[in-house]
């Protein structure tokens, strides 16, 4: 949350681009190089990136941008993107002072199994909670804030009685190991547009960068506050009968 | 909190006003279009209104203003507003990309039935983990913050040890279909500046936009508090016999 | 946190000071007026004066700096300010369309009973909290944070196996009624730099603005351990037996 | 968080620096007092350093910059940076006005004996818990945010069902005395890159500012999810058998 005066300084004095920095320099805040520096600050003051942790890659097209492995990611900037051929899998951009992300077998998955445009992945608190708290998958129901989420396997957002249903993975050593477990839960749950990993945290993806960004917020709250009925004893699944 | 430096040089530069934007175009950032981005930037940091959820309209005389359903609420901008005749309840000002707010009956039965100058709706943790902690009404009494809160029937505010009482109403599938709700609550308890919608959030009104968000902050603190009493086992209603 | 590149400006463009503006006008942020704006809105983002709650006021020599009541005190301004004159009790400065704030005899009690040079009133959620787990003082010992905190009746700060002992005194219906208690206090607990009052809140004082600023914090951060110690059965006075 | 705008105006401004400034006057923000005080603020907004409490230093190369005692965290300039010589103890800069950290002969500890590159003290109300919650070593297991952190006594980090060891040291009447406990835990606990300190808080280090400072924020993220386990029952080391 500093003033970017400074930032924009710079950049206007930045004439001439490198070459393999086309693809990655734009004035325009919505590109995706800009895009992943800015929500990633976000995602930091709100807990879910701290100590180098989850990440952030969208779409555009058939180009794919990824935030670096390991890296802070509130103080990341666009030439620290890699960026990769979604039909190839080859890198059009490889910085090559950092390492590729573990997640980005992940993040291809929602991109090649569900056309997705963008895909989330947070260490967060609530959602580690809710994987301690909850067996093979997150569930609850009747609570407002399930209608910022879709239906999926057909047109339009979820009623506010409906269940919300998220499957739970167990966690790998490695984070590329998760990909089998991540894509069975992606066939057995079509209508999820996320998945928690155990211990671990959570993947959220969505059509576009701001649907996925507005999945995780929706999904994010609902978790936090199932960690707070649980506290209290309170079913997060409505028995309505 | 980014930094407004290049948003306000780009409205520097902003000559000529599309006709359609003059409703919503000042460089008074108390305007309503311009107070209502802000405010929900503040609401947005707050958790009150991520994912899309919540919202705020500010009435200015007969003219409505309120933001569109399913948008971001930290990112819009004064070109997002839709305003509203409030006699003739005819739009003035329709965006033809956005849809109308599912809260704009509610938002109308403030104005029509209290005579607010705005109304604020929130999905706030802490006013829907108090539709489950309490039953008809949430009460709190003798905590200093009660006295931020007007007493409507006569003039002035609650006392010290006067006892809170917000009525909730149950929620509906749809927001609109909460109407008939919220305005029997309205008529039913008199010294109401709020309603809360059980396992959905709040909604709060006052006769200016300050008032509003004034006692809207003021529910909030006694609701996070109360959560924290129940949590300890402390009775929200103080005995004072 | 909004960016102060606009107030900057106007403030360079106002060239003419009107004559009763005199005390509250300074190009520097450390001057009361200006300090006591600032102050409130990080104390604002605390939750420690939302809903118009709480304030603040600061000693220069004999003029004693104020915040107006039941104004939104991170929305201050230095033209909002009343100064008083701490021998005369009379005001040098008294906005018109603001009403002097309640607190004024409680901040006047540290003034003239213990010289302070500056009082902090928050409605903490940590403080009223504690005013219900604890019966007639606030104690915690062996926590490395109490050495934050005066002696007072000597020289030199608390050590970290020393109790720190804070008085609570019953609210009353209005505040000003509280300047009997508090100065009961005051006078009880001569090593006291601090008095909670029940239900309601904390005053803070300190010998400059600095270490009042200091001293809450440190208080603030001990009274929310102390109910995070609670929660978990912990004693908040050490058995150093 | 406040705008950088006037700060910056102010040092272009400052175009002759006093001879014994030049040690901590730079444009780079990277350097050590830029860096100090810039973290010291996000440290600040964490809750890690209010009222005084905690602190950092880094060395470049023999050049150890430590912020001073007692000084609000938040607000410090380059200028108020004590800067030692590694090899002879020796102070190259001593700000008269400021008394040294008596956190130095700990700093200096992580230096000589883990060839560290920076050190952080904070007074984490999580690392306080923790240290309330647990006995000699606080331990956790199997969560992905454990791969953060490094195994110190062979190259690479620890993987995600490795157990994260954390030495608890007893607390002293004063910081300086912490020192041979200190020690003698950084010699115990060779695989530990931080030590928690009982009723006090933790000491986390790193072979660079940036790791250090990433450590530190995956270190606590594990107490406080630690909190929220042994609050909820679950025992936060993983029982694999």
């Amino acid at each position: 949350m500093t003033c970017s005066c400074h930032e924009s300084k710079t950049t206007e004095s930045d004439l001439t681009i490198p070459e393999n920095d086309v693809l990655i320099t734009s004035n325009d805040p919505h590109h995706p190089a800009n895009l992943i520096c800015e929500l990633c600050k976000t995602f930091y003051n709100n807990g879910w990136v701290t100590g180098t942790g989850g990440g952030i890659s969208i779409r555009e097209e058939n180009n794919i941008y990824i935030a670096p492995s390991g890296v802070q990611k509130e103080r990341m900037v666009p030439t620290n993107m890699f960026v990769m051929d979604l039909k190839t899998h080859e890198y059009l951009r490889k910085p090559e002072v950092y390492k590729p992300s573990a997640c980005t077998p992940l993040f291809l998955s929602a991109y090649e199994m569900r056309d997705a445009g963008a895909c989330i992945h947070t260490h967060s608190q609530a959602a580690v909670m809710c994987t301690l708290l909850f067996d093979k998958v997150f569930e609850i129901s009747s609570i407002e804030q399930i209608k910022a989420l879709p239906k999926i396997t057909e047109a339009g957002n979820l009623w506010y009685s409906d269940k919300l249903v998220i499957p739970i993975i167990e966690n790998t050593e490695k984070e590329e190991d998760l990909t089998g477990a991540l894509q069975k839960a992606i066939i057995e749950y079509p209508s999820a547009t996320a998945v928690l990993v155990r211990r671990h945290g959570i993947y959220v993806w969505g059509p576009t960068v701001w649907k996925a960004k507005v999945y995780n917020e929706a999904i994010d709250y609902l978790l936090e506050l199932a960690v707070k009925m649980k506290q209290m004893g309170i079913p997060t699944v409505k028995n309505n009968s």
